[in-house]
């Protein structure tokens, strides 16, 4: 079991879907990876910042779920970074419809003195020098990095995400990006070129489609679990990476055929998120509830046949 | 080991891709069912039309493959079906150029006499009453009908397509067409929407995603092989449609976990396909090739996960 940092915003969203709307309520990416990684009982960290206007009871609920929030600076007369989104009726599209960053705006993330000998450390979405500083200031090269970044970075800190790409192990990105950040259309290509900027492992997420790991000519695919109906998709890839980083964290096994578990473990955890808004799921979220998923996962995706 | 009956177009296809184009060679549903089939040295028999100018080669390397031709019937004065494609540079795309019907017009299937017996039949993408027709000159029913469709019925002999899927068993489908079918986006709604028309066993297929299996509350998902490059996609998902009801026929097992494997080997078999024009990959294909594609198979989406 290792120490688990987590970098990330923590928010306020407000979601519209063909099901319904939510006022503010909890989001943000070190939240979702927060409460992912917590199902597997990580000594974890949250490096963040909120305002004023915070909820006690989500900090509460953050400590509750075992997620030190130390690092969680809160800026008494500012207010919360807050995103609102509309989705529309395939689920796979969505409007924003406000990115407030208030206190995001000047945020400096500081990791608590005991987390700096981390051995996992999840960057979540951010500005790439943000994410930056952080890996700065562990005491000495962490085991594991893991690195979400969006298009958003790559329209406008190209430079700034490959110098933190140089200082990672594993990216995950969805399919699009991949192809942006890369110029090929053939997700194989697109991560041998990925991986040549830095990350030994390349973490393709197609949605609906599942995930892809590349690791030299190794390839992993996991599907996402077909559903009836996506509730909320909010958070589903921050779910993702933070069951993929909080599996590796307790685990202390890097290789391979253990990141194919990561995944699988994250595409677990992402099906549950999409099931109720923002982080209700995953805050009611039991451990056999997990096991019973994973069986699915396994008759969805497991077969024999005699290679004779 | 069973008969097999396979129905569909031989033809001819001009192709055009971001890598090249081709002068008119060899096509069609039956033409790639067939190639896929014989993986499986299954007892199968092509029912079809061509043209007169249909060259003699093609008809030899069928038979070379083990392919009963009895049943393709030669039109001396007519002219072969020609398609012709342009594939856009995603290679998930394409217009097409030319579709000249000719002696498919007025195609009238006749299943051999010593075919009539066969049980598995596979019925590919033609006008539903003509599918219809083949079934209607069958002893009895065969122990398994598979069906594949496509759009462009949906549109246009709708009422017919309902009546030949009340007579099949499977249906394969691509993800856009069960969308259109059933009106549901969710694919586990299409699903049973489409298992309520007739087919116990639905087959969705999502090109580049790979494809699910659905049976009652049973779903399967098979990945798509990730490919440094698709050279041209023709044929693709007749050959997955050849190699499910190839092998069903070869192991004359319709139990769900035996579907699972067919969908397996369709997908293998399937990655073939698309590295060369038309045909050219799946006349060359040995046994051992496949052997070895079914590992990487495994590789790709097996691990081992302790559920306690």
């Amino acid at each position: 079991m290792s120490k688990l940092v987590i970098v990330g915003t923590v928010a306020f969203d407000a979601i519209e879907t063909p099901f319904g709307k939510t006022d503010k309520i909890l989001g943000g990416a070190a939240t979702f990876i927060g409460l992912a990684a917590s199902q597997f009982h990580v000594d974890s960290a949250a490096v963040s910042v909120v305002g004023g206007d915070f909820p006690k009871k989500y900090l509460d609920l953050l400590e509750d779920k075992n997620i030190d929030i130390s690092g969680i600076e809160i800026v008494k007369d500012g207010k919360t970074f807050f995103w609102s989104g509309l989705y529309h009726n395939d689920m796979n599209s969505r409007d924003t419809l406000a990115t407030e960053l208030n206190v995001l705006a000047d945020f400096q993330p500081v990791v608590p003195e005991n987390y700096k000998d981390a051995k996992v450390v999840m960057l979540g979405n951010l500005h790439p020098l943000t994410q930056l500083s952080v890996l700065e200031q562990m005491h000495k090269k962490p085991e594991l990095v893991v690195l979400d970044t969006m298009n958003f970075w790559m329209d406008n800190a190209l430079d700034d995400l490959h110098k933190v790409m140089k200082k990672i192990d594993v990216i995950t990105i969805n399919d699009e990006e991949a192809r942006q950040l890369t110029g090929e259309y053939s997700l194989v290509v697109a991560a041998r070129k990925i991986h040549d900027m830095g990350p030994q492992y390349v973490v393709i997420k197609k949605g609906e489609h599942g995930a892809l790991l590349f690791h030299d000519d190794n390839v992993f695919y996991a599907p996402a679990l077909p559903l009836e109906e996506v509730f909320d998709p909010t958070g589903a890839g921050d779910t993702f990476a933070g069951g993929f980083a909080g599996y590796l964290a307790k685990s202390d096994d890097l290789s391979f055929e253990n990141m194919k578990k990561a995944v699988i473990y994250g595409s677990t955890l992402a099906s549950f998120c999409v099931e109720k808004f923002g982080t209700e799921r995953m805050v009611s979220l039991k451990s056999d509830e997990v096991l019973k998923r994973l069986q699915q996962f396994k008759a969805l995706t497991q077969f024999e046949i005699e290679l004779t």
